[in-house]
């Protein structure tokens, strides 16, 4: 992929994370489904939020904690997506320019304050969402930075795009860019609902626009409406270059053109919230791969990532993750 | 002190945390003195945060720290601060009040944001703060809550209101408010340089104003001038009716009319953020003066709290601190 501007660039949605421990109780009477990703209004978030413990704030956003555990690997790295004009907008901003992520989308003027998620943390570790998207939903294709894709060797995607007409066509827009600029295009399908409510686009791109995909079993048997893991798999073979399925404690799959890698998960403690395990997994896969890492290498450092961001709450790495790189790179 | 509507209402200010893991050398280059905390104003304050690593956001402010912990045992709770009318004064205000805290103070009006203080934390777990207090420089004596410090066992008062005249004029009202109701007044005198800026005064307030002293060894022998804690603490017994001093892991000295009582830190795996160890020791301690108990169990539930608070990062609690205390209360 030749000597590039950026490693990954990533587009998404921008969104602060409110993190909380709740018990399943609370779930129940909001009528949540566990581990999963809905969208609410504003005002729905309100009375979520009223009703909620108090809680801590930390960036999020699916492409973009991926991105920032890119950057924190030492890679050079951009990011698209609109914040709005608010403190959040600003703390989003700080906390991946910081980490040396190119980050210049224009916020959204007007009052429509920045995309927030309320991440609900029970006693077993699993998170339940629920996004507002706030300023996200004015993200459109004038928003692609079209330099910056061309310049990158890979541009990431999330699914959660899709949930916005705008946001879907500047998403098959950024992907059209990059396929004409020789930049690899990667996705990842975000959520099973989400892959539910747009199981035909998300064909389509797999089969046609994506050279790779990221996806965990749920969303992958979602996709093609199977029941098992392996035929998920086979379909995902058979239909894109590299496909990786993210197994939990299992590990994960590589599939690449008719070879397939297996790579078991790194050890952790405790896990204290899954939050961004799937957005860190993608970080160190990514990282590996835009720096020319055998496929099994990558596994692994998408493994150990998302073993760190497991061990903590909220799904931004705490530690620099390039230390983890010398107990995995001879 | 009777059947009062609320056992503690603190006043203070009102300020959101942006916590980072910094190294030493980080101090170093900004100037800060490692473990106090600095008043900065908006323009500094923006400096130091572009130069910052990724953050976390959550409440925090020293007062509201305490009655936060205090409403967590279980305690009936009031707060009055000034928040401004941005995002992070959303935050504040619902992490108080999630946690049953009246808090009515009306926000500044205009487009003052909320206080807001960076804690740097060192690998070594302690924190240097720098403040800006923004719409916290509107507290004023209007807006002190009378019939709420009225109906309170004890008011808490932190010293960094004496920064800022508007705030300390308030703060010697509330203890007026309070002295002719029968409330008692405790006060924390927050940092040794805020006791430096302010000595005269807090040795006038010490000796005739406050019931209950809260300070650590720093804080006392700046507060003196003296050079050993035990000429602080003979001090400090002879000024006042019920004084502690914290010790850090050394535990806390509790000083009431010529009877002491030492009381040790509780064991910590792993002190990971000292922030907030005061406002939580003050947290147990109140509690359990507030509900009748013994000095030496108020000091162990100080401890308690201030454990749990300092083995993660912030200065918010991080269990429902009630289930400490069945090991404590017979």
């Amino acid at each position: 992929m030749g000597d590039r501007t950026y490693d990954v660039v990533g587009i998404g949605n921008a969104v602060v994370d409110i993190i909380s421990r709740v018990e399943d109780s609370f779930l129940t009477k909001h009528d949540l489904q566990k581990g999963f990703m809905q969208l609410i209004e504003e005002g729905a978030i309100a009375k979520l939020y009223d009703d909620m413990g108090p809680a801590i704030e930390r960036s999020g956003g699916s492409a973009a904690n991926t991105i920032a555990g890119i950057a924190s690997f030492g890679a050079k790295t951009g990011f698209i997506g609109k914040v709005g004009g608010d403190e959040f907008g600003d703390i989003f901003r700080h906390d991946v320019r910081s980490l040396g992520v190119a980050f210049d989308t224009a916020p959204l003027p007007g009052d429509m304050g920045t995309g927030r998620c309320l991440v609900l943390v029970t006693p077993d570790g699993e998170r339940t969402m629920s996004t507002f998207l706030g300023a996200g939903t004015g993200f459109q294709s004038s928003d692609l930075d079209k330099e910056m894709i061309e310049a990158a060797k890979i541009i990431f995607l999330e699914g959660y795009l899709y949930d916005q007409p705008e946001a879907k066509k500047a998403f098959h827009e950024a992907a059209e860019i990059a396929q004409a600029a020789g930049t690899k295009v990667a996705l990842t399908l975000s959520d099973a609902f989400c892959v539910d409510r747009h199981r035909e686009d998300f064909l389509k791109l797999v089969k046609q626009g994506a050279d790779i995909v990221f996806a965990n079993e749920k969303e992958a048997t979602a996709l093609y409406e199977v029941n098992s893991v392996d035929e998920a798999a086979q379909n995902l073979a058979a239909d894109c270059e590299l496909a990786i399925l993210t197994r939990s404690e299992e590990g994960s799959m590589i599939l690449a053109s008719g070879y397939r890698v297996d790579v078991p998960a790194a050890w952790v403690e405790e896990v204290v919230d899954v939050t961004g395990a799937g957005d860190l997994y993608a970080a160190g896969f990514l990282y590996g791969l835009s720096t020319g890492e055998p496929l099994e290498t990558c596994g692994k450092l998408g493994s150990l990532a998302a073993a760190e961001i497991i061990s903590h709450i909220g799904a931004r790495p705490e530690i620099e993750l390039k230390t983890l790189l010398p107990g995995v790179l001879s």
